[in-house]
């Protein structure tokens, strides 16, 4: 309805999201009937015909595409849903019907509603961000002194581990995942005001009132009103948008090492994936994609919420509406990536020897700086690395091996007669290299594990 | 499916949005059958398959839902897509099967499918626009002459007339319009490459192809393919977003001007319009609200658009896919605000008499410019100005008309010998002072309809 | 140099802000002396060198345009820069040169110095935020009791206080506040990892360099290197966009009050502040405007941040170096925008009698959500806000008091015979409707004291 | 002033860029020039005092910081611009400094100096694309048969030349060049409507007054006022993120195919450029990096820019000051990003024998689509290509070339038997393949040169 099946497709098709039809529907029914409950116990409604709404809410018949288009027209979804909700328990029972929403504002069902599908939203992202954490702990176990290129702007830069790079995409997934639960505590707050904020229909007993709100519904009782300032709500979407960015780096890096004269990781396969309608010898790294794709469009997203913040006075012309509008997008979006991204670690190969292979074709210059170190104290830095820049340029244009270049460089060098040959080799060890990584991955893991 | 009740009631709950499920599959399956017609028109394929193509792929049983889920777990809508459609064709005819999407590849059938559904946003867009434009030229013609108060900053600033304003809102309207048309014609272009977008399926009738493809669904044969570089396309969603700004300038304008403390402007009302769920008195403005609320988010998703502009090689990983979940969003919501738009415009009243009562109630101070001009010779600019700003400070705290100070003035100030009492009088002609916009407006109407 | 002297204005024209190219360099050698003396104390390089390096760096001839050349030129500002304090060094003792940036890469100084620079943003961001804070709660506190009107959808809802408003601005202004604390301490850390980010140039001592770095730097040691996952730097950004939302709101709310047909709130005036080159009379809401301009781009450049978000491998191309050019300016901005808040808020003057008189002029039809909860028990919600509406209407268009209106309406209908006219009465008690939030801000301003 | 030293490297140290401080305020001064001379011409102030404004104009002392610090505190720079004009002239002839921004207002001023500085900013981007574009077809036409792997979702997908892909960057340069040039002819135009918008300053001579000024400084006349309208420029902004989308495209694809395992393409060296302070054998691909980061931040500043468009009244409150403040980081960025390319392109090199390589290591595998369409007419689309899926798993396998498995299928399979070994070899036929993008190399370059 809102979209297109296009983006259906890159939002992974998740029928029954946080904020679909049904969820949201139910979100808002459980406003009402909680804040009638609550109503009911504080003495502010007779407790009976809370008991009413609270009974038959659940069955008014609430059609979304009605709802949307009267919703439109009175430039609030709340005014015919309430008029429904009323209409429907005043058929039960007219006076019970008087006391649906009583008190409330729109705002308050509607936001109240964004904060209970929300918080769907954030236990299954956690969910999934720690399926995805857990995965990459796996792997960076299992790779821990596999050696591997580092790149640096898309250029062999030094010899690293997988487990090391994985050890990092962990840490910076739980990173992700604790900000959000941090923050869930924060922003996932009841809102209640009335129509002006200030509680003014239900007098001394509005504290009160939101406090008992809050706890039925499961949500913090903020302690004021909130509607027109947003930030905590807003800060969680980007908390998420920032989990965004981290789990597209992750994809991208994959994808990168998927690439068929990289070769060193492999997606998982399953039936119906990563093929071409024209070329059958492809396949595509489909769920690094879906990552990517839907990450893509969260930074625009987060703008457009960021730019709804300034919301006038009491309640906001437009930028309140476009706010709900837009932070269910950027949930959707990350809970799609977070899915494939747990199924892309969960499955990726990595290729060892395609690995090992690659270093190789290097002819030892990846070990360049640690050469330039040892002829520094010789030479100066400057004159070290230029001396090993154009070794480094012999190497590969002669596909000599750096380390036999480096070994007739000492010997031929008068200035670098300190440096032995013993020195030069352990220069172009890849064990000692990779150790460097290795050797940091559990403590990495033991810091998670511990958080 | 894709986004929540809260955006759906955003983006004007239209049904049938020329991105629906509905338009987009029809739009899918028409180049299937143009590319299968177009290859029997060529000899590529035989005449009779093209034939049986399009008399049965109107019937095949297309299923959004299930075709998001596989498509999803393709990574391609695209693929299940062909799938269905070869095995209905395949049913009705085993070797005609055989010549659906012959030689394409998943990209020409997304984007061009993509492109002809944008063709119908545009026609709709511009028509909506259109009458937007007509309802201000309307307004402005009417009140042409009507005095109000021109503000910037927020401040009365000096006096205009109201058909000036609509003037400037129609000729912006208008340049839209223009803008929009003027690109579609480069836009609204056939995507046809094949594989690596050189057509080489069809060899050294590709060129030829595409040209009959374009012809048979009215789109421009771009001469060559564009699949990994959309600047036309996103460069039409960069005027869409130009005219939801252009839109947004105008609802907020009349938002303003219905503010209770000002009351110059009254939005039309209609049933279960603007209503409160809280406050029986409230009146809200609820189409400039659903302009605002549907023109805040394209900003944020024109910067997605762009950020995917970057599309790797010769088909991107998540850029090209995201851009096409986006791209519908922009047009959506800029259609769902010029429907508001036009509405607002066809029935927004203008209070003369507020306007009127506004101005008056600055005793005089609003001429304060043509005063400082009149005084300026005699006294230089710069003191001119301080001391009318000083006169201004008393007009108002005395509240006495800024002209009986001024004639006060010039009769105490021996520098001021010079400027005589029908000069004062003149510079606060509130007639004279609302000709300078008025006289503006029938060159500005000639200047639109001309164009 | 970077942009133009329309932004230099917007952005406060702060000469000496955190970013600036002095603050910027002397960042960069704090880390360079830094990184020496640590390693000196650690003994990885000779303590006499990290003395000559600590004694002379400060002395280094930098220039910034040289600097920028060059670094464009390279694709790494470090590049130049470290050559020219090698040279500076090496040109006082030729050892010490040699051990000047021993073992860093580019990243790990262009990224600890941002670092720096950020904390020295967020320091002045909290204290402009503090002083904005206490500016509202003080504001809270003297108009806790002013009546004023509500306004929701800009259109008056109801009567609430200028102290409740101003105490939601003081609310939310600490939130920012305690939400940027909070999240300084994790993401102002040390990044240190060498070329691939494993510290593999320092051995086994880099967890310990690292570590003694960070604490003479006066920054957090994370642990691990986070140079290709700046999510918690980024993160702290998205804290600093938080502030800027809110701060505009604020702003924009009193450019409404400062509206001459509002009249509600006067900015503070100062030389050279408001005038116009051509309008003696205006007096433009100046620091509201600044506050709103330089808050206006932040969205914007968060999106630009949270797209870089995704650095490929172990150093990304492109999106690294973007990041840290344009996450000085969410800084810059919300810099700019708070020193304009804090004025505003310190000078801001609320016009009681003015609220009050607005108040007054909408004849009593602002109470309507209270008639209508009286009327609601014997009529129904859905009659009663009719016939409220109804009474609204007249009320407006015959200038009587909707009190006068209701007394005559509950005397003469039947169904109404139940309401007495002091519960008429009682609804339209401005003091009783102010007390709703009166009595609430003080709790609110306890709780900010006690947070 | 108004960035770091870090955005400064990446928008390209470019000193005396078009939105310099002497650019700018040189373009203000003539600004007041030109009116002052159209005023005289029209007889709306003394010629002779016209004549000694111009003369004396370009002496006026203006400090950059001096004026900012001045136009923040007024809340425009025009102010204090004006002020010092008006005195500096004023010391030269009094009477003359009364005639100094005559009946303008600070809006004409500041935007049409912006419109004057964007005309500088439009020339140097085409003549950079230009010569980008030039650079292209240079290439395109000396690889134009010089075969290359065509990629998709970063995955091999079929054979395509070199020159093709040249073909098509140049093809998009050459719109966006075209597109700038078109719309730039629109939107330079002059800004001239006094305080309101309406020319009232000037009475019946405005329209002629603002054609006359548009005259003297070269830029359309309007016909209206568009102050609060700015769709214009920002269209234009919106062609130069097209075009900045463009070029990452273009240094995307160049980075990744000068990665080491593809090594398809080497970037022109030059001195201090490429390397690393840490690995001497580092040639980093500084150019693709400067495109790619000068160009990552425009999308967030488009979206700042659209979002500002919606100007309040006849002149807004922040969105205008923040409108003039980031316009001209658009073009800052993208002529950066326009300077590095056509650099990159005047001196990339490709590797004809590793293209050849990279497509020789697939066996064959890269023509399984012809495999698959040859299959087709007897086996039907989805057996054909899942045939040719198997065989292509068993060459990359068994490292066998793809021919040879076919030509062992077909004669082992009854089905296949129409297939002959002539039309298996045909498929696998590098030359033809590659001619299918060789043969619209040409015809593409002739429709650009005759565009």
């Amino acid at each position: 309805m809102t979209g297109s099946l296009y983006k259906w497709v890159v939002t992974g098709a998740q029928d029954a999201h946080p904020f679909s039809d049904v969820a949201l529907l139910e979100a808002m029914l459980r406003f009402e009937v909680g804040l009638a409950q609550a109503q009911g116990r504080l003495g502010l409604i007779p407790e009976r015909c809370a008991s009413v709404i609270a009974l038959h809410a659940g069955t008014a018949a609430l059609d979304p595409a009605v709802l949307a288009r009267a919703g439109a027209q009175a430039g609030s979804l709340a005014i015919p849903f309430v008029q429904a909700v009323i209409a429907h328990i005043a058929s039960q029972d007219l006076v019970a019907g008087r006391y649906v929403h009583f008190g409330a504002t729109s705002q308050d069902l509607l936001d109240t509603a964004l904060v209970l599908c929300t918080r769907t939203a954030v236990t299954q992202l956690e969910q999934d961000l720690q399926r995805a954490g857990r995965a990459a702990t796996s792997l960076a176990r299992r790779h821990a002194r596999t050696p591997t290129l580092a790149r640096t702007l898309l250029q062999p830069a030094a010899v690293t581990t997988i487990g090391f790079r994985c050890a990092q995409w962990a840490q910076a997934l739980a990173r992700c995942r604790r900000r959000l639960l941090h923050n869930a505590d924060d922003a996932l707050a009841v809102s209640l005001g009335g129509a002006a904020g200030n509680l003014a229909s239900w007098g001394e007993a509005g504290p009160r009132l939101r406090a008992e709100l809050a706890r039925s519904l499961g949500l913090r009782d903020p302690g004021a009103t909130w509607h027109t300032q947003c930030d905590a709500l807003v800060g969680l979407s980007a908390d998420t948008a920032l989990a965004a960015g981290t789990m597209a780096k992750i994809a991208r890096d994959i994808a990168l090492m998927t690439q068929a004269e990289v070769g060193e990781a492999t997606e998982p396969s399953a039936p119906g994936r990563g093929g071409s309608t024209a070329m059958p010898h492809k396949r595509n790294p489909v769920l690094s994609m879906r990552v990517l794709a839907a990450t893509q469009p969260v930074p625009g997203l987060m703008a457009g919420l960021l730019a709804a913040l300034p919301q006038e006075q009491e309640r906001a012309l437009g930028n309140w509406q476009a706010e709900m509008a837009q932070l269910p997008d950027v949930f959707i979006h990350a809970l799609s990536a977070a899915n494939a991204l747990a199924e892309l670690l969960d499955g990726v190969q990595f290729d060892e020897a395609r690995c090992r292979a690659n270093i190789d074709a290097l002819q030892g210059t990846i070990f360049s700086e640690g050469l330039a170190a040892l002829f520094a104290p010789a030479l100066g830095k400057p004159e070290a690395q230029a001396r090993v820049a154009t070794l480094c340029t012999r190497a590969i244009s002669t596909q000599t091996h750096l380390r036999d270049l480096a070994r007739q460089h000492i010997s031929s060098e008068a200035g670098l007669a300190a440096v032995s040959r013993a020195e030069v080799d352990a220069v172009f060890d890849l064990d000692r290299a990779a150790r460097a990584s290795a050797q940091q991955v559990q403590p990495m893991l033991d810091a998670l594990s511990g958080s």
